[in-house]
C-alpha cells in the first residue's frame, strides 16, 4: 500500500504529475464545518510556483474542483474528494527514462515493474503535496476552530540560519501571521539573505537544502499515546510522505543529544494555576504525548536533486552509462514551498489524533 | 490506541514495569521459522541493565516465558505471545508521584486521568523496550535467512564522535560481528572516551544524551513505498516508540540541508551488473523506496532524564511547587543500551514490509 | 469512518447521488494488471438501471474516467481513481427531508447532523454501489489470471426458488455465463416466474425481496486466518455495504442450524491426487480457511424501500406526522441490479486476501 | 493475519488449546473504569463447560490471570493483558493428524504448513471463545454505565423454535436476567424440548445445530457508518470469528426476502416525543446506522463436527483413505456454550463503535 492514511480520518491521495488529475478523498472528517475556500487558497498559492525567479515557472493553477463532501460551504462528514486537473502539462519531458540521480525512477522503476506513469515524476512528483496542502488546509480550518494555530518557518537555508522560535511564549498572531507568508523567516536580514543565496546556486545550475521549523499552539495536555501511536510517531509517519524530506527532530532534538540531564531536562511550575515547564527543551511532547507547551519540530529537505549540471546515470533501456542535464523548470530549494506542505501534513495529524 | 503497530505483522505490548509482567503478542510471523534462542538470549542481554558502572544496577532478569506461537523450536504461524516476568520490584519507589522532569509522569497522568500506573514509570517505562527487543530479534533471525543483516553503533555520547559507517562498502560480516556488542563503536579509542564521559556524569549525579546510528543490509531494491508508507515512516513511526528518541535522520539527514544538490546527489553506476549508486548520501531509501544500498539512519537520544541532582517540579497531589532528586538506579546514558532496541525495531519494521 | 475499507488494496469510495460526481480509489493494485474495459463495462452494465420493465428507469450513463493509476491500458500499482459524473440528476427529487420508511434519510440525519446530502439518498444511495462493481470488475479480472471465477444467481423473489448451485461440481464454464447475464437464474422457468412476481409488485406499487447465491471458483485451499480476519469476516464486511443487505450464509448456513453433525460434516477423500470433500455443506470454508471446495454464500435483500403505496412517517422539520407516496423511478426489487454488486464485493474482499 | 480486531478499541488473542495458556490484550479501554468480577467471572462460567449431561466434561477451569492494565480494580487505559492457564490437558489426544471432517485440521494445516499446534484444535479451538468472553465481559460493563444492555437466547435447536424476542418492547430487565441464565429461551417448555433433543443426539453419538438471537438495548439513534463502516459489518466480522457460525443476519433478514416493502418497511412514529418505528422489521439499523430501537441479529451454529460415530477422511500423514471415530468431550451443541460469546462478540463491537 502507498497513500492511504490515518486512524480517525482517512486520506487517500491519487494521481500522477503528467496524468490526467490528482486529487484526495479525505473520509471521516467531522459534519457541519464551514470552510473557508479564501484561507484554503492561501494555503494552495503558497505551496503554489510562484512567478518570482527563486522558483520553478510550471504554471500548476490548483484549482480545485469539489467532486463531494461539501454542501452549501459545510463539511457533510461523508468522504470529501478534491480533484486538481493537470492543465499545463509538457507531455513530451522525461519521455525516456534515463534515472535521473536522487530522484525515485529507478527505485520507482524497481517497485512497479516498469509499469508506474514516470513522466514528471508521476505519482512520486512534488505536485502530490498540492492535495495534501488541500487536505491540511481543511484541516487546519477545523483546528483553529478548536484554539489550536499551526505555523512554520524556514530556519536554514545552507547554513544560513534564521533565529528558532521562542518556544515558550511564541503567540497565537504571530504563528497565524507567520504561516500566511510565501517566504515565511522570523529575522527579516536572514530572509534576504536566504533569498540570494538561492539566486546564487540557480544561477549556478545548481539547488541548495533547507530546514523548515514547525509549531503547534493550543494542543491541551493529555493528547497522544504511549509506545506506538504517539505524537512523534504519527507526525514523522506523515512528514516524510513529503518528497525530499531526509530528518526530523522534536524540541532539542539531535542537540539534545549534546547535552547533560540538567541541561536538557524542563522542570515544571505553575503559570496562572496551571502547570507548565519554565522551558521547553521537550518541544511539547513527553512520552508520546502532549504536555500542553507549544510543540515544535524540524524538517529537512535536502536540495532539489533536479539541477542543471551535468551528473554521470544510467537509462533503464540497456543499462548503459548516460550523462544527464536536467533542463525543465524547477525549484532551486523545494523546501520554500515546503512551508505550507510542512504545516499541512502537521494538521491532518492532529486532526487525525484530536478531532472525533 | 497506543501500543499495536503493523500491517502484515502486528504487534501488542503490553505491561507496567512494576506490575505483574511485561510482554509481547506478534501475529502474523510465518510459520515454520526455526528459532535461535541462544541469539534471542544476546539481543536480551545487550538491553539488560548490566554490572558495569555504565548502567543501572536494577536486577531485571529477562527471562522469557514462551506462552503461545512455538512449537518443538519452530514459529507455528499463529500468534506468538512471549511474557517477563517482573521479579526484582522495588515497590517503594515513586509511590508519590512527584511529576519528575523530562518523564512522562504529567503528560500521562492527564492522559489517564490519574488511573495509570506510574510506579517505575509504568506502561512508559524503558523496561517495555525488553519486549520489543525480544520481537526484533525473532524479526532479525527471520530477515538473516532472507540475506538482511542489521547493526548498529554509538556514532556520538556528548560531543565525543565515532566515525560513521562506509556506507557504500560495510560488510555483512563487519556489521553482524558488531551487533553482538555490549557497547558497540567502531573506533576503539572514541569507545573509552565515551565510557570516561559517562562515568563522569554519572559521578557528578548528572546523564548525557547520543545518537546511534543503525545499517540495514541486503535489502533490494524496489521495497517500499511512495508517499504514506515509505520505508522512513515505517521505521521513523516505531523508533520514536523508543523512550527517549528526540529525532531521526536518513543518509546525509540534516547536513543534506547545507548541502547543494551537486554535492549530495548519488550518480548511478554499474557494479557487477547491478545498479548502484557511486555514494550513499541517500541513505539506501530514494521516494520512499529502497535502491538496493545499505539503508543508514540515526536516532539522536536525550540524556537520561533520572538525574541525581536537584531539581524543580510539582505534585500531582496539591500542585504545589516541589524538589526532587531522583535516587534509584538510573543508566547515566540510555543510548548505550539502546542501540539493540533500535535495531530490533528496524527489525519489526522491514518484517512488516518484507516478509509475507 | 465510513466509506474506506482493506488491508492490502484499500478502497475510498465518495460522491453523493446527486452530487457532482461519484468514484473510487483503489490503492494497492499490482502493477502491470491488463484492464479489459469492455468487461468492464458489461458489469456496470449489468448493474445499471435498465430500460426493461422490471427497473427503474432513471438513466445512470455510469461512463467512467479514469483519473490516475492506469497507462496504455496496464495498471501502474499507484492508486487507480475512477470517476462517475452524475449526468441524469432531478434535482428536485426528496427537496423535504420527510424520513422515508426503511431509508436511511432518518438515521443518517441523526448521525450527521442535519448536514449531509440527501438528495437521492446521497452517500447512502444505491447509486454507490456504481464504483464498488467497478472495482470488483478490476478484481475479477485480476483474480480470474489466476484461476479463481467468480459469479452469482438470483435464488430466489419472494417464495419463488431457483435451484441452488451444485456446490461440488459447479464449473468454470458455467459460472463464468451465468455472470454475463442480466438476470442471472439457473432455472429459466423460474426466471420467468420471478420476472412476473416482480411486475405484480410492481403493478401494485409495492415491492419484492429476493436472496443471492454467490460461488466462487479456484481458491486454493489454505487462504484466510482463523479468528478475526477469516473469509467469512471479509466477505461479509464488504457484504453489508451493500444497501438492502439484511443477512449472509455461508455453505448450509442457517440449514445446518436444523441438522445433525453426521449430516452436516463433509467427509474427507481423494480425487485426482487432491484432498477434497465428497459433499460441500460447509461452503469452502473451515475454520476461517478456505478448503479448496468452492465457495458458496447467500446473501439476503430485503424488499426495495421506495414504494409508492401510502406510508406513514414524520418530517424532519416540526416531527410532525406525515404521509408519504414514493413516487420516484425505483426497483420494485433491489437484488435483480445486486448480483454484480455481490460478485463485485467478493471480488474486492478475495484480492484483498490473496494479490500481493 | 489472524487474530487482532478493532479500531478504537484493538483486540489480541493468542494461544492454543493445549498449549501453555491462552489470553488476550486488549487496548485502548478508557481510564478509570471499575471492574467487577464476579460478573466477569458469571460470563466466563456461562461459557465453560458445565458438569450437566448436555455439555463436554473438559474440566476448563478458566481461572483469569490479570497481567496489566488493572489497578485497584480500575482500568488503567493502557493496553490489558488477561492470560488464562492451560490446565486439564489431554496431552493424547489427537496426537495424530487425521483430519476432523467439518473441522479446521486440514485447513489450517495447509495455511500454516504443518506447522501449526494441531493438539485440540490448536489456536482453532472453542478455547479461544474463553478470552473473547473475557473481553467482552470488560466492555459489557462499560457499556452499561453507558446504559447499554446486550443479552441473547437460544431461538432454535433444530426444529424446535423459541420464542422471538419482542423486537419493539423488550426491556432492559428482561434482558439482563436472560443474559445470566445458563441455557437462556424464553419459553421454559421449549427450553425443556432442547434440552431432551440436545441428550437424544448425544446418547445417539451425534451432535444437532441451533441459532442465538441476540438483543441490544440503549444504543442511540446516529451510531455507525455508511458503506464500510456500518454496524452490520462490524458485528459480522467479529461474530465470525466464533468457530461453527455459519450465518448472520439482522431484523427481518433472510425473511425479509421473502416479503414484501409494504410489509417490511417500518413506519416512522413519536412516542413521548423521541422518533421510533411502529415495527422494528430493520432490527434497529438503517443504512448502517443505529435508529433508536433495539438492535436484532441471529446466528446459526452449524452442529458440533465432532461426534462419535463413524466418519470417512484422510490423513496427513500418508493421504490414505481413513475412520475415525471422536471420543473425547465434546458439546452435542455448541451453541449453547454460545450464547455469552455471541453477547461479548457484540459487547466489543459496540464498545469498538462507541466507546472513546
Amino acid at each position: 500500500m502507498s497513500s492511504t492514511w490515518g486512524n480517525n480520518i482517512k486520506l487517500s491521495i491519487f494521481g500522477e504529475s503528467h496524468g490526467k488529475a490528482i486529487g484526495v478523498v479525505i473520509d471521516g472528517l467531522p459534519p457541519g464545518e464551514k470552510i473557508d475556500f479564501e484561507d484554503v487558497e492561501l494555503h494552495l498559492k503558497r505551496r503554489r510556483p510562484g512567478s518570482s525567479g527563486l522558483m520553478t515557472e510550471r504554471n500548476e493553477c490548483d484549482t480545485v474542483e469539489m467532486v463531494s463532501g461539501l454542501l452549501n460551504g459545510f463539511t457533510t462528514g461523508t468522504p470529501l474528494c478534491a480533484v486538481f486537473s493537470n492543465s499545463d502539462v509538457d507531455k513530451y519531458a522525461y519521455k525516456e527514462l534515463i534515472f535521473r540521480p536522487g530522484h525515485a525512477d529507478y527505485t520507482g522503476y524497481v517497485r512497479y515493474k516498469g509499469f508506474a506513469d514516470f513522466r514528471g515524476g508521476g505519482h512520486f512528483s512534488g505536485r502530490l503535496t498540492c492535495p495534501l496542502v488541500f487536505a491540511g488546509a481543511i484541516c487546519r480550518q477545523i483546528l483553529r476552530k478548536r484554539g489550536i494555530i499551526i505555523g512554520s518557518h524556514i530556519i536554514s537555508v545552507g547554513d544560513i540560519n534564521d533565529e528558532p522560535f521562542d518556544s515558550v511564549r511564541i503567540s497565537n498572531e504571530f504563528l497565524e501571521n507567520l504561516s500566511k507568508e510565501y517566504f515565511p523567516v522570523i529575522n527579516k536580514n536572514k530572509k534576504v539573505q536566504m533569498q540570494e543565496k538561492i539566486l546564487e546556486v540557480k544561477s549556478d545550475s545548481d539547488s541548495i537544502g533547507a530546514v523548515i521549523e514547525c509549531a503547534i499552539l493550543g494542543i491541551p495536555a493529555g493528547i497522544g499515546n504511549p509506545i506506538f501511536d504517539n505524537i512523534e510517531s504519527k507526525i514523522s509517519g506523515i512528514i516524510f510522505a513529503i518528497p525530499g524530506v531526509k530528518g526530523i527532530e522534536f524540541g532539542n532534538g539531535f542537540d539534545s543529544s549534546r547535552m547533560k540531564g540538567s541541561q536538557n531536562n524542563d522542570e515544571f511550575t505553575f503559570e496562572n494555576g496551571k502547570i507548565r515547564t519554565k522551558t521547553n527543551n521537550h518541544g511539547g511532547i513527553l512520552g508520546g504525548i502532549s504536555s500542553g507547551m507549544p510543540i515544535i519540530f524540524r524538517v529537512a529537505f535536502k536540495p532539489t536533486p533536479s539541477i542543471g549540471k551535468i551528473q554521470k546515470t544510467v537509462s533503464h533501456k540497456d543499462n548503459s552509462q548516460r550523462e544527464i542535464s536536467i533542463k525543465g523548470r524547477h525549484d532551486p530549494c523545494i523546501a520554500v514551498r515546503a512551508a505550507p506542505v510542512v504545516e499541512s501534513a502537521a494538521a491532518v495529524a492532529l486532526t487525525d489524533l484530536i478531532v472525533i
